[in-house]
């Protein structure tokens, strides 16, 4: 059936089902989801929507039509005369798209009042759908001009959304004998330029599609060249999380003409709309060619559908898509694709953590049915045996108090999403507890994620959420952290006598903050910088870990100088947001159920290689390294 | 360099060097080769040529301006009068496109002359280039409708060669970090729709385009909907060999638009038109669908540039074919592909016999360079050892004089090409040395095939060839042998009272004669049906050799009616084409060099399997049996 039959068919339910006096206004597909647009939506029950839902197999939604809605200035102005002032609205944010306003106040009880009374008061008065959350303690920029994006380009984006519904719900003949196949275009046996190509006869899905920042030439992105791509056929785009080794080329896609969906979860959407701008400017700065403009940035972002952990959806004609928790960074999910109905479903880990972090729960490794695994191996190495986290945190403890001991400064290179709220979090801890007394300066990105990392507690870990939102003891506000605004106050910070911690991106030293105060402090043996993270091969952070004493670098003058490396060199990698061995291989002893099959990527050769043997001696299945452009059927 | 370029370069360079007489009209890429075309071709040495070729690195010919050349009507009377009445010149085939007539005679020394002065009479009375061949004993139609196709085409195939020739000669930046990438589009882990799909960042190459003759869906083609499949990209078709489990489609891909060349040797060429319009013939007597025309086969015709043993030619940038001998059937080959450089060599084996037949010389086994071995694995199962070859001719003979002595009828289905002709040559000495005394019956394309044989003297083992054109004894041309000429004479076989031998195509049953013979004698258990072949799953043959009493085949009036199996059923495994598992591991004992890379095709799963892991046990090199739309990156 066309989409426009099962459109039509709907309709003719629709009307005949609803109650009399319904004023029912258009029935349409955005996205996955069949939405109904209605004059008196509230006529609508619960029961109404679970009975078509069921009946015609879709996601349906009720919504007032726009005709019906005050304009958001003065519905804003209703909301604040309604709710109590002691409720402190800090914001309220329409959702255009759905018909939502998100009312962020201090004490959401009172936006919600006696059995939602307020909230029906609110509801009548504007017709808009009020969601009262607790405002986020944190403004964060990225999300705010986000939200104004998706507001200002909301007929473009309700346009977009119809197309992909439509193309979802096209008419294909599904065949019996239907393979399943995945490319592997980038990020095998490496770590970077991640991106799979999983192919049907009448569908083709990417999942990530990332850059290695450590490269100039085309090794920095997937292969593209791989005969079996073709921007025109991609039918929906999954990124696991906002690493630029998993997203740094969406945008790219766009710039090269892809026009479909990119689904994620809402934090990764942020995370990686922060990442992207990130990398252009520093690529900008440096002279470097970019592959996109923020304007391509701005386009993924209206293509972005999100998505939260657990909800299933369609994505292509019998592909079905649902993330799951991946305890990596906020917002980081395993991506498992359930193909044909009930034919195959194959996942791919993105990069996993199988333990809970200060921020994060562990990996999710339960799925109802899973015939191929695809899994990370960054530290999957015989050796890859990092040390433990306590161990770990004490070590970078001792540290920072032996620096700032003898005056000295600790530069902490992180990535900004992540690892940097886990330091910030040790720090805190660390401080208050009198174990260093110097400032912790914040460069970079680092504020601006921490930022977006509390507007979505529903993906911190419980611990988290309760000490931030029911203790209000928020450990990221805590005194001891200075953001850095920009270059005159990084010289101060460069400049001053006493000693401090700076935390400053990029992680790897391939461009930003960190580099700027590695240039000036790496002269002094009293400073110390610490490596917290994965340093790729061919980063400026690889060379200074590998011990190299002097380092040559281009100037802004176009010459190269010679950067002699005095301070001292730490790396940790106990706190690294990936699993180590012991980890991989206690995850692939708990995961449900065994697959048939196990391919390793993500990881330098050997280690991927010593993952998938160690995955067959485990289960006896089939497992494989595969190599960039290899293509191999599952099905 | 553009091949406009190269070309320009090349025009300067002739005329700057050429003999200041010499009147050049044109110089051109045909197919792989430069064409330099002059109205005194003679004044041109070898050594010319040869230091034009060294300096360009190209393959490079001289021929006769058109305009030069007699009318071929005109011309053939001139060499008539020229050459003594005694030569019995018996057929003169004027090849427009190079310039050459070839003169069949039964005393070809007598159109040389002493010394080669006869030829230079001739040479210089028509100014084609004469060369001098025996006349083949048997009369090839085939061979003459391909001949006046390409006279009478020649404009159109000159065209033809010349776009080949600037596709191969495109301008293209060749990368360093080259990968190569063969995806197995069918013939994996089955018998039937061989095709291979080499693809480098620059070229595509196919080998092979099979069909399963038993399947009736798709199942029958190889996988054109694999998603690095295009047609429009594909720049060289390569077939081993004329069995439609390698070249059954070749017509169908012109037919969906394919416009290059094809590379086979001339047998090949010659042998895959007469099965072609035979599978044409059968599924339209047959009501089936037939994926191409007549007409298709004739364009694919068009487009084959055919290729002697052990000549390299480019067949797209950067890549080098050579075919070797595989022992197989007539023109049978070895695809040796030669990637960048130096860089990379991938051979694939088609299909291969690894001992002297009666017919040919047993399949190359060394190479310049090779790193990938693509080898079938018919006979690849651990169990897969078949009969002495001596062994199985007494067993024939011996079915076929107790069943003779009876009164009985042997039907021996065939493949008309290959095991035809060796059956032949065991029959004729058979009833030479009075085994059996009977008929003959040669029903299907096989006397067509043998005159096709007849013709490439020099693709035969060195026995036939002397045994035929020195000592004058050709046994194909022995009285034992019948030619049945249309269904009356079939008739007329199958009603007779005497004894006899019916040789039959298709060799599995699959329609064609052999299920007419099996249809009338299945009923009497004095017949017998012998097996000498490979025979699919899924085939008449196949149900026949597994022991079915009675079968159910489709009536002309489109009612099933069931056949009685009542005649004797023998399979004699050791007449095979194909080497069996000794054979196969003898042959990649003689190997050499021994590639990195061992990848087996063309069998059943677990035949495959057992030779991939075989392979693997000799050499500890990578190996794997690939499955259908696997896509293995080689380097
Ligand atoms: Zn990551
Ligand atoms: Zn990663
Ligand atoms: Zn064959
Ligand atoms: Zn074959
Ligand atoms: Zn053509």
């Amino acid at each position: 059936m066309s989409a426009e039959e099962i459109l039509n068919d709907l309709k003719e339910n629709v009307i005949k089902r609803a109650p009399g006096n319904a004023v029912i206004t258009d029935v349409e597909f955005e996205g996955s989801e069949v939405v109904i647009y209605a004059k008196n939506p509230e006529l609508f029950s619960n029961n109404f929507i679970k009975e078509l839902a069921k009946d015609f197999r879709k996601r349906i939604a009720i919504r007032p039509d726009p005709s019906v809605l005050l304009e958001p200035d003065i519905a804003k102005e209703r909301i604040l005369r309604i709710v109590p002032d002691d409720a402190e609205v800090v914001n309220c944010i329409f959702d255009a798209n759905t018909g939502e306003v998100i009312i962020e106040s201090k004490k959401p009880g009172l936006v919600i009042g006696k059995e939602g009374s307020t909230l029906e008061d609110i509801k009548k008065e504007i017709q808009w759908a009020p969601k009262p959350v607790r405002a986020p303690p944190i403004p964060s920029d990225t999300i705010k001009a986000i939200r104004s994006t998706m507001y200002r380009e909301r007929a473009d984006v309700k346009d977009i959304l119809r197309r992909i519904g439509r193309r979802i719900h096209r008419d294909v003949k599904l065949r019996d004998d239907c393979w399943i196949r995945t490319s592997f275009l980038g990020g095998s046996r490496e770590v970077g330029r991640t991106c799979l190509y999983h192919q049907t006869p009448e569908s083709r899905i990417m999942i990530d599609c990332g850059i290695n920042v450590g490269m100039d030439d085309e090794k920095a992105f997937p292969h593209f060249d791989a005969p079996e791509f073709s921007i025109e056929e991609i039918d929906a785009v999954v990124v696991t999380h906002a690493h630029l080794d998993h997203c740094g080329f969406i945008p790219g896609l766009f710039r090269y003409g892809y026009d479909g969906p990119v689904y994620c979860t809402k934090p990764t959407r942020d995370l990686m709309t922060l990442l992207q701008k990130d990398y252009i400017d520093i690529a900008e700065k440096e002279g470097k060619p970019v592959p996109y403009t923020s304007r391509d940035v701005k386009n993924a972002i209206k293509h972005t559908i999100p998505l939260d952990y657990g909800v299933t959806t369609d994505i292509a004609p019998a592909v079905k898509l649902t993330l799951h928790n991946a305890g990596h960074i906020l917002g980081s999910a395993i991506a498992h694709c359930h193909i044909g109905d009930g034919l195959y479903n194959v996942a791919y880990t993105g990069d996993i953590k199988f333990e809970a972090s200060r921020l994060l729960e562990p990996a999710v490794c339960q799925f109802p049915r899973l015939e191929t695994l695809i899994m990370e191996s960054t530290y999957g190495g015989y050796d890859d045996v990092l040390p433990e986290r306590d161990e770990t945190e004490k070590e970078l403890l001792k540290v920072i108090s032996e620096t700032i001991a003898k005056g000295g400064k600790v530069i902490l290179p992180v990535f900004g999403i992540g690892r940097a709220q886990e330091l910030m979090l040790v720090l805190e801890e660390g401080y208050n507890q009198g174990i260093f007394n110097a400032p912790v300066f914040l460069d970079g990105m680092i504020w601006e994620a921490t930022a977006i990392h509390t507007a979505y507690p529903e993906y911190l870990s419980k611990n988290m959420r309760n000490r931030i939102f029911h203790e209000g003891d928020n450990p990221f506000l805590s005194e001891v952290f200075k953001k850095v605004k920009d270059t005159k106050d990084r010289r101060n910070v460069i400049g001053r006598d006493e000693p401090c911690i700076i935390l400053a991106t990029s992680g790897m030293l391939t461009g930003g903050p960190s580099v700027e105060y590695f240039k000036t402090l790496a002269d002094d043996e009293k400073n110390a910088i610490v490596f917290v993270g994965y340093q790729s091969e061919g980063t400026l952070g690889r060379k200074i870990q590998k011990g190299w004493k002097e380092i040559p670098l281009m100037g802004k003058n176009g010459k190269t100088r010679a950067i002699k490396v005095k301070l001292s060199v730490h790396t940790l990698e106990g706190f690294s947001g990936h699993c180590d061995r012991k980890q991989l291989i206690k995850y692939l002893r708990k995961l449900k159920p065994i697959p048939d099959k196990i391919l390793t990527i993500h990881g330098e050769a050997s280690k991927c290689i010593d993952l998938a043997s160690t995955a067959y001696k485990l289960f006896k299945k089939e497992t494989k390294a595969p190599m960039n452009l290899d293509s191999i059927r599952l099905r």
